[in-house]
């Protein structure tokens, strides 16, 4: 339990030799060299102890949540991650928390290639945040406005596992313990899905990662592309610890579980096999799950094709 | 006081049209179309409630300085703003505070043409965080690690008010009314110099804003240049209500009082007049303080040329 002064600190834990960046950190800037013809994809995201995390929370999984919810969006867009600053409140400056925190933040930048560039480290309550910067090429960038109706529904991965592992850390209810292992796992060490966000440009019409949960994000691409939907909830992917759960369960985790940081997108049925073809390359399962409809509003079914009530609210961090 | 949700608070008071931005606020990430031959300059900062500002800061002074202090760190390189992102967490939504807030903040951004492209809000307690982008051209940009021996060494502004009115409101000093508020304007609105930098392109061989304080923060430069320097402290710029204070008093918030958000560079002998032009084009006044030299270590030297006791530590987060 060393204390360490700040610089000494961003020495020996946050600064490593700059590779693609013209300038990293240690200066008042980092400076980057986007490449021609192409865009550059920026997104920031803070967690905040008690909101966002527990503070049992291992630091090895907090390094990697923060840069993953960042690196989240980028495959949002289908950007390649390229860098990211680091803008760390800590209590105080332990040694221990701060290696721990280090190797999950880099085992993950390291993973994607994507360098830390700059950042900010300060006294005060548990609070990291990340901005993260990749690239994609100009007209190739995956938004949440480009569905159409007729368009397919997709989803990777598989949905609500870190709200089942959040409601039994809760004590709201039981799971067997490799089940808590497994989904604590999808809560704290989410698998940003950059590689299928890459795969999909010129495959997808949408796109958007599932921070808030399934209902209220697809509802953010029905918004933005002027549309509607209907989703058949049974085919909504889970995992054999969601599968054991009551169904009231699954349905309240995968539609509105929030934390999955998988992507929901859209393609054109013309666009299937391309799709069944991103997925594999990225080596990630991805589940089509429903169609974009003319008619406004989202339409959630069963696999009889019975109509389930819609009440499903997305998190809001002010509201709930 | 109304409540707001998260969305509805990013819909009211943080999204704008976008301008320059390919994408702005509301997808996954913001888009960044950048100019061939410019680099993109990076930085970012995090204030704390209790740590960077008291809770009784106006929000419309914190929406300012927020950016301000970012926007400061893009002078240091002679970048030209652009764009920012903004995380913010918040006890509470409340639409008095965000709309007082919003427009501290955009009244900076817009006096710098600075576009706010995304971010993140959430509960918690009150912490800001910005991510500012500029651009500089490839091979301009103002590094610290680029002066010389012979160098003269020069301070834009005033220094040390920040500082003067933190211990006035700590209740450690007292000040005349008008004193206070001439200083308390100082640390609560800086004027982030990014005029200065951009007319410093090509002219200062080196230089760096004040945030920590002058000596830890000339520190910097020395050490990135490899070099020594002598300083005259009574040469320091100081504004009307610091000649006022006692000369320990002043000599502690000029060396080291922190948050000045000036310009320290380095220019050589050749350049001086070039130097008196830029600081005349950027309207900022700049003061000639010291001269680089071979020997490492900063000497400290009154008006006399006496050695002045170099007790001026900068401020450490983490440490003080």
């Amino acid at each position: 339990m060393t204390r360490l002064g700040e610089f000494e600190l961003i020495d020996r834990y946050f600064t490593r030799p700059s590779r693609r960046a013209a300038l990293g950190v240690g200066d008042d800037c980092a400076l980057l060299r986007p490449r021609p013809g192409q865009l550059l994809a920026v997104s920031s995201d803070m967690l905040i102890e008690g909101r966002h995390f527990v503070s049992t929370v291992a630091p090895q999984r907090l390094g990697h949540k923060v840069l993953a919810v960042n690196l989240s969006d980028l495959a949002a867009c289908g950007a390649q991650p390229l860098a990211f600053t680091l803008a760390l409140a800590l209590p105080q400056a332990e040694s221990s928390f701060l290696e721990a925190f280090a190797a999950g933040l880099f085992g993950l930048a390291d993973a994607h290639d994507c360098e830390l560039v700059g950042g900010d480290t300060t006294r005060g309550p548990l609070a990291v945040c990340v901005t993260v910067f990749g690239e994609v090429p100009d007209g190739q960038a995956l938004l949440r406005s480009g569905a159409s109706p007729g368009d397919a529904i997709y989803v990777s991965g598989s949905l609500g596992d870190a709200r089942l592992a959040l409601e039994a850390l809760r004590g709201t209810l039981q799971l067997e313990r490799s089940d808590l292992e497994t989904t604590r796992a999808a809560l704290e060490t989410p698998d940003p899905r950059v590689a299928l966000g890459v795969a999909l440009r010129g495959v997808a019409t949408s796109a958007i990662d599932l921070s808030d949960g399934f209902v209220g994000d697809l509802g953010h691409i029905l918004r933005r592309s002027a549309a509607g939907a209907t989703v058949d909830v049974d085919r909504l992917p889970r995992s054999d610890a969601m599968r054991r759960q009551p169904i009231a369960v699954q349905r309240q985790c995968t539609l509105a579980g929030g934390d999955d940081y998988e992507l929901v997108f859209t393609a054109p049925e013309a666009a299937a096999t391309a799709v069944i073809d991103a997925a594999r390359r990225a080596g990630t399962s991805v589940s089509r799950v429903g169609r974009i409809e003319a008619a406004p509003g989202l339409r959630l079914v069963d696999a009889d094709g019975t109509a389930i009530a819609d009440e499903f609210r997305t998190f809001d961090h002010f509201l709930s």
